[in-house]
């Protein structure tokens, strides 16, 4: 047998998981700031949800990509491929849940489709979502809570905003078709990354008449602060849904601070895919990075629970999802992290004390402070040469001669200076 | 479609995952503290690592309950069904890694088995382990570390310890041939469980005469402190590898200290099922819980790694594994917990001042205060009635008369006191 991972997906080692670890506990402390409370969805779900949610209106490129499975009775399972879904079957079973409900979840999602660089078949997401409030407060409060990660995690991050009616008011006012408007929200999506010219060209092939796509085109035309862009598409945009739109954008810049603005961009082009969203989208990006992918996305999707429960009654949501494996990389260049190769702060060398230092190790441990030491007898070269290549910052050496004086020696392992201390002392030092 | 959660999983709501985060979050600092680090292994695993496992002389009926799936590409794969296949496989593929490695890893593992109450086929472990260290220090360092996890987690607990040596020294002592000692193990792995009479009926079933098994059960029939039993096994036991783990376990009290010792009983019996245990071996229990089942253990599994490796390199393993579920069980027990619904320390009540309300709530949060809003407009006697059925501690009602007098008004929700005050003694009174 040859030793590898299942294809496409990795393992995390201490260094890549103890920063992994720091952005998901940050992540954390924000969502639980903001009103949002822990949810754990299992990872295999009955495969008839994801087909439910093909039937209500996915597009079916991610139902190729669910892993599938059996299980010893015959039923056949999937293996989640986000969280929303099983977010979704958890609201609809529990019916006397408290609304609004605001919910996070984090944690591995699963994709059988091609290999990238960077993408893999199994990777962490991160979402947080409110169900049950259908003003736009609760966008805003996403799009606050998104400035807060960012803050959090030390990132140079904007959040680009816009809002479905707007485009659907846009496409209406330029006299196309409602049946073409999801192909033709594909198109303009791509604005930003390709240019007008091959967007036109896409428009074109879609059997768009030229006097269409300019209209269409010149809407998303508008430069300025978010409050110009408004006034100029107010001018334009005449119709009912589009009006709508842009009212919605105004308030919910209303609810930011005015330092809050200073992140958030109105991109009139912003669609976020072909997706479930129903009002505001909003996808967040770096300013300055290696990244130029978005490392959060998400909006408003009313319909997919009330689709999914094939109910009537309403369920509004809005939410965010936040790619860890992303997240974590630009946390890592932001703060310049080495890698971190260890937990351990202060490594013990017994000189044929093995027993005692045992017990200095445990008073360490006691007091807080993360210890490990020496378990094969080795030298105290060799010893120093391990402590020095796992980047532990401080090392305690223990003979016969320190334990009669009731000291021990601390040494910076920096600096490489050493102190002769007792043991109160070096917790004192080290904490 | 049925909303079902698929068979054998369940949803983790707030009041449930809050609690579990509690604790994951305790054994994360203990594991810190004693200087094992996180590691992350994917839950798909290619099949042929569940199948080489099993040719290392795994219990085929584990091998039953893996999860089998394909990728797209034909691939066989499996759901890992513990972390330690992982963890050596790991292990194997980076053989660059410095030794000894101490890691823990948290996260669900799978089984396709059948459900009984309390078992499901997706569940957490949480798994320390260290590769490359001989001797007993190690599994000294593991206990001790156990030890640590109950006082963090406040528990009443106690670890039994044995050896896999003295087992076999005692069934080589009674005369048993070496070809039955793994049947005779699971015999006497039950003694404390169904007593001696049963296990005498089991072990003449076994077709083991007579005076073999009345020599085999006096070995078992000590009692005392763990140095009067070691005393009393050393006048019976004369063969090595019966006197060697004697000797283990004699070292491994050593290094305990004097308050730890009260907390580890030497239980000769003790066996831990057929496993791939090589040494000492541990398992945790309650001292008073309606939870009587093990809550976590492990042992010293020297072989798995070279075996699964196909390899003559030494890879000494010893490790334990605790259950997050049982000790999230145990641990709401130990504390009578209630259940705590959601995070929040403060919802602010908007009397037509959302906006406003909004800022003040960003101000909280801002400070470190967990704090959420109404979104939905409600009356303030139904916002307090929301409030109090999710257990928030403190409310916050904002009026235009409060906004004048730039300050809040403060409700106790549990003596129902109300105070007026500024946004900042609210945050220094909630801090």
């Amino acid at each position: 047998m040859k030793l590898e991972n299942s294809k496409g997906t990795k393992d995390f080692p201490p260094e890549e998981k103890i920063v992994r670890n720091e952005v998901v506990n940050r992540l954390i402390t924000v969502f639980e700031k903001y009103g949002y409370s822990p949810l754990e969805t299992p990872i295999i779900e009955r495969y008839d949800l994801f087909s439910a949610k093909a039937g209500a209106g996915e597009e079916s490129d991610a139902m190729k990509e669910v892993f599938t499975l059996e299980d010893q009775g015959g039923r056949k399972l999937g293996l989640k491929f986000e969280q929303t879904l099983s977010f979704a079957r958890f609201i609809g079973m529990n019916p006397n849940i408290k609304m609004p409900f605001k919910r996070y979840e984090i944690g591995p999602v699963f994709r059988d489709g091609p290999i990238k660089l960077g993408r893999y078949r199994q990777f962490w997401q991160c979402d947080a979502d409110i169900v049950g409030c259908k003003g736009v407060i609760a966008d805003a409060d996403i799009i606050s809570l998104s400035l807060e990660v960012f803050k959090e995690l030390g990132l140079d991050a904007y959040i680009e905003v816009n809002n479905r009616k707007l485009l659907r008011g846009i496409i209406e006012f330029a006299g196309i078709k409602p049946e073409l408007a999801d192909s033709v929200i594909i198109s303009i999506d791509k604005l930003k990354k390709i240019g007008e010219s091959e967007v036109r060209k896409e428009l074109e092939q879609k059997k768009i008449s030229d006097d269409k796509i300019a209209k269409l085109l010149s809407a998303f035309n508008v430069s300025g602060s978010y409050k110009q862009k408004i006034e100029v598409l107010k001018g334009i945009i005449n119709n009912d849904v589009g009006k709508q739109g842009l009212e919605e954008i105004k308030e919910i810049f209303n609810y930011l601070s005015d330092e809050q603005k200073k992140n958030v961009v109105f991109n009139v082009s912003l669609a976020r895919g072909l997706g479930y969203y129903t009002g505001p989208v909003f996808e967040g990006f770096m300013r300055k990075s290696k990244v130029t992918s978005s490392i959060c996305g998400g909006g408003r999707y009313d319909n997919m629970i009330p689709m999914l429960l094939k109910t009537d009654k309403e369920y509004p949501c809005t939410g965010i999802s936040f790619g860890v494996d992303v997240i974590t990389d630009v946390f890592k260049e932001a703060k310049q992290l080495g890698d971190k190769k260890t937990v351990t702060q202060s490594f013990v060398i017994p000189i044929k004390t093995s027993k005692e230092c045992f017990s200095i190790c445990r008073e360490l441990r006691n007091a807080g402070i993360n210890a490990d030491m020496d378990l094969l007898n080795r030298g105290i070269s060799k010893n120093l040469a391990y402590a020095n290549s796992m980047n532990i910052p401080y090392v305690i050496i223990i003979g016969a001669k320190e334990l009669e004086q009731k000291k021990v020696n601390l040494r910076n392992m920096k600096t490489g200076k050493e102190e002769l201390l007792s043991v109160k002392e070096v917790i004192e030092k080290l904490k």
